[in-house]
């Protein structure tokens, strides 16, 4: 199957699922949820869900719908992330995926409340399907250590104080190894976790899954340089304006350019190592990063 | 031995326990662990933790240290909850516990991510220990319930928006039960499921449990009203000023002291009924929230 197509089947896959993993009616304070949906429905390409799917697959899985609590869950986390991430008191952006980010409908109350409740809710699903208990334990584990005091939350303190560090693409990277990477490396590993894959299986796709993790976050920077608004749907050169620590503002455009391309070469060689003839979907993965335009 | 006794070894263990196991010195960026630390050191009464060790063993666990990565958890949780409760878009709360709350000492951006990795911190510590695995999972089960968009976040969520509504008994005790009484019910019957015990056991815990909570919180309503500030540690009449849905805003302080008398009076009962000549802790407990003067 041809990655774009996988891409877009599992994508619509994921937003099935969250809607009925998580409908507007449910339990819990009406104005609370549709704030919460509001901002989980608002889009986004649903990448960390499909990578734990994909992961799953090319571990041997063979029911997706068994994977698919802990698939969405990554979703509503990611949310949460980006809901607190644009709050007035952090990066204060008014739009995200080309519309208003949540505060500014909802108010920074409503908001920073939406964002806690997305990632209790998120543990809660997490815990919901078939597989076996420990092994859904140790998949939780690997979810929280990649977002707490050593991931996405490190990532984004570091982010905020760079201001006040010198600004070297060490730094660059060691913000985006946590706030990125390291999230989209478990979401991959998530899935081969889920799909009962040996250990070396889990080590060889978190690498792969940390490189793509760090070419998504490169060619974000680039983006935010040369990217057009109306096709990002959020204002660029917003981390210049904030003399944010990227790679572009460290070695230069160019020299991102060069990095990105050499880590998909990477993705694409060691994906052919561990799948043979099954690493094609890698491979795409790997190009769409590259070469994406949003 | 008697309820104060108990009460301050607890305290003191559960105390010495949170230093070992979120140490200044550990992974992550420092100055988030500093934040977090600020606000999860600085005193208060460790109730949560408290309910779930005393659950535990009135349930017959005998190995304390068994059940202490969970009860921990409870108050990293319960810290995390303060924290974002205190921020200026939401109670904008200046001191708590008699020191400048989290977002006074770091600055808003750091507080709101101090108290997401709090969160995210506490279901890693959760996972911790010996507990056998889908007994984890229930536990961590029961904790998520209570806190999500049924539990304190939709409680808070309930208690911000209360200005738009009739201020009703029905009202405050609705927000009560979700803000307070759900998650202190919950830590107890953590403790009680780690033990081990029985779903007749549980279930009747679950209700003292929740009424615990429940005259907690409408003491901590009066002491609003009645209480000296320097024995707070935190403003008085605060609740009045912000117009909030509280007991005493809604049937007088007296009905409300009533109130609180018939449920100690209730908790006294069903642990009698349900722990025989084991019941003295928590009589102790009821008498000790309902007494209390901070």
């Amino acid at each position: 199957m041809d990655f774009l197509d996988y891409l877009n089947e599992k994508t619509l896959l994921v937003n099935a699922k969250l809607e009925e993993f998580f409908p507007l009616s449910g339990e819990g304070i009406p104005i609370l949820r549709e704030s919460m949906r509001y901002s989980l429905t608002a889009g986004g390409k649903r990448l960390r869900p499909v990578l734990c799917i994909l992961g799953y697959e090319l571990a041997g899985g063979t029911d997706v719908e068994v994977i698919m609590p802990q698939a969405c869950a990554l979703e509503m986390i990611h949310t949460f992330t980006l809901i607190h991430d644009d709050l007035p008191a952090m990066d204060n952006d008014d739009y995200r995926r080309g519309l208003p980010t949540n505060h500014k409908v909802y108010g920074e109350a409503m908001a920073i409340l939406a964002g806690d409740a997305l990632f209790i809710e998120a543990v809660r699903l997490f815990l919901r399907g078939r597989l076996p208990e420990p092994l859904k334990l140790r998949m939780l584990n690997e979810l929280t250590d990649s977002i707490g005091v050593d991931g996405v939350i490190g990532g984004q303190v570091l982010d905020i104080r760079a201001g006040g560090l010198r600004h070297t693409a060490k730094l660059a990277e060691n913000i985006h190894l946590r706030k990125t990477a390291r999230f989209v490396e478990a979401s991959l590993v998530i899935g081969v976790m889920g799909a009962g894959a040996s250990e070396y299986f889990i080590n060889e796709f978190r690498r792969v899954g940390r490189n793509l993790g760090l070419l998504f976050q490169i060619v974000d920077d680039i983006l935010d340089e040369t990217g057009e608004e109306l096709e990002l749907g959020k204002k660029s050169r917003k981390d210049r304006e904030r003399g944010k620590c990227t790679f572009p503002a460290t070695i230069g455009l160019k020299e991102s350019r060069i990095k990105a391309e050499k880590l998909a070469e990477r993705i694409k060689y060691d994906a052919r190592e561990l799948l043979n003839e099954k690493s094609a979907i890698i491979e795409g993965l790997a190009e769409y990063f590259l070469n994406r335009r949003k």
